[in-house]
């Protein structure tokens, strides 16, 4: 079975270097369609004042999806049939996850156990124990399949239902003792890949692996935590989320106890047992999911931008990050004519995109 | 020396069964001083229905005073020369305190630290280095001279600043093993007791000096303790006062850390150091002291109840706490005549003092 001319166009704009997840989103919204978006990338490059950005190939994407298909995954496309609804919500929803398993999972209320690759046995031991004690409240137990807490929680709830989000492709193991545990969640849990197979995790694969944790949960659970760590990261997700941000404390004499009560400090909810988590975590499961306009349906007549509104808006920019809102109020301008000439000058490379939605110039 | 009149008057009323700090407040605020007091309450108890309670004979405090003086210890009264003001803001601030030691330690910012007598050692370590940190940052640690966290607390401090409020009176030891640790802290520190000298502490006593500990500190630090102990006890005290409430954090799997996990979900400040605990309290050693009405000047002649209030008051009252404000509202009287009423029903020992300003019949 050929692939859809819709999904290929999809993944050509997705898979390019310069087209992160609000420009994506962007361009489908506006031009209605991928294939139309891809015609019209030349002519927006070159009225924002540079080259168009080179799209992946047609072929490179087609042997993607055929080793998708090989590895019996699937893809979950952003405002396209099923995608979780909360990552949904996110400014940066990844355009496309590569999913295996069962994925009746992902519509039941779900937490994301986090921490430390060098945990304590203890916690460890903990860490099982909470996430069997959530699975038995019908909770998915969220993690990112690393050493410690994270295979820790995956092993306390594989009868109940696990998710596994990994920084690679679907088909890479890391770390590499965790092959059978990575199969066995893949067949009975869920297994969640942004990046295409065969990519090995790389540093930068993590932080982005971190904010699907974050953003696919009601909230997130810390345990064992040193003050700069990944965990810590996902915990910030979590709040720029708007997600429930839960730690487990430890004695201030313990290093790797830091971390959590920094945040607990900072604000997050303490907890000591899976009841601490269900109560910390019935408002928010409870919450309707935000609206996202997600039918890219082409809204009639884009409005073009003119020269003048174009040099009002570079004038503003300039390389401290500035809000999008703010650029907005400054220019005078409507909204949608500052996304267009910011989308045009995304796509001539000379623009940065930043978290929180802020823009710069590149 | 003989003790003067006024001193001798007041310690009848202090130290009478019936008379409680509330009691002997309104006394002392309405009759200018004690002697006419003790003059009028034979009069006040017939109006409230009831006879008069027995003071504490003039013998009886003779003797008291002399035992305090022998001992190198002195009086402070709340509204009378030198009395912590911290203490002095509590609706039940003790209206005398027997003191013994180095008082300008009560003019400081000070911190209490409490904990598990039963405490582990590295809990111990961790308490007596928090004492020495505040110290060096001239806050006066102080404490219950209890077995574990307290005495740990006192000695990081001993050489800073420490105060030891006791259950039983200034010259019992308790327990015996702090024999040399009470001598040093009445030396070098300040030693202080509610009851008078050679009461054995009771199960009673214990409350009553959590409350002294609580409300002379700007804040209370809780290291390791269990949900149901005595320092929990402290940690609402101080939330009743308005103090700042700090808990040390636990593992889960720690039962001497459930207590103060518990104060954190509760509210109470997480804090690893003494940084912490002074930021804390930086903005409450900044606040001005609650302004209280000390000087026990007659306001005049004296509002009296006629017989349909009191029958009014009496009528409103039940088994049932109930605010003395709610009372004001639903007699329709005049505050005033409504504590008179009261001051009459309770000499009579027909009313009943409760927390919060409460009363109900007895």
């Amino acid at each position: 079975m050929p692939a859809p001319a819709d999904r290929i166009a999809r993944l050509r704009l997705i898979r390019s270097d310069n087209i992160g997840p609000v420009t994506y989103f962007q361009l489908l919204a506006r031009f209605g369609s991928a294939q139309a978006a891809i015609a019209a990338i030349p002519d927006l490059a070159a009225r924002g004042g540079g080259r168009a950005p080179r799209l992946a190939g047609k072929g490179e994407i087609e042997r993607e999806i055929d080793a998708v298909e090989r590895l019996g995954a699937h893809y979950l496309f952003l405002g396209q049939g099923v995608y979780p609804a909360l990552l949904a919500e996110l400014e940066t929803a990844p355009p496309a996850l590569i999913v295996k398993g069962d994925l009746s999972l992902l519509e039941r209320m779900s937490v994301a156990l986090v921490g430390a690759r060098n945990a304590s046995a203890a916690a460890c031991r903990y860490a099982r124990q909470l996430a069997a004690g959530l699975g038995a409240a019908q909770a998915v137990v969220v993690s990112g399949l690393a050493r410690g807490i994270d295979s820790a929680a995956h092993d306390g709830a594989l009868d109940t239902g696990t998710i596994a989000v990994i920084a690679g492709g679907i088909d890479v193991v890391y770390p590499p003792e965790n092959a059978a545990r990575q199969a066995a969640i893949a067949e009975r849990g869920v297994l969640i890949a942004e990046q295409p197979p065969g990519v090995e995790p790389r540093a930068r694969h993590f932080p982005y692996r971190n904010r699907i944790i974050a953003g696919l949960t009601h909230g997130t659970v810390v345990i064992e935590a040193a003050p700069r760590s990944g965990s810590l990261i996902t915990a910030r997700f979590a709040t720029e989320f708007g997600r429930e941000v839960m730690a487990v404390p430890g004695s201030p004499l313990d290093p790797r106890a830091q971390g959590c009560n920094l945040l607990i400090r900072e604000g997050a909810t303490l907890i000591q047992n899976a009841e601490d988590v269900l109560e910390a975590l019935s408002p928010l499961s409870r919450r309707p999911f935000r609206q996202r306009e997600l039918d890219y349906v082409a809204p009639g007549p884009s409005p073009d931008a003119d020269e003048s509104a174009r040099r009002a808006i570079v004038a503003l920019l300039g390389a401290t990050p500035v809000p999008v809102d703010e650029l907005v109020r400054q220019a005078g301008l409507a909204p949608a004519i500052v996304q267009t000439v910011l989308l045009e000058l995304e796509l001539a490379g000379r623009l940065e995109r930043h978290a929180g939605g802020r823009v710069s110039l590149a």
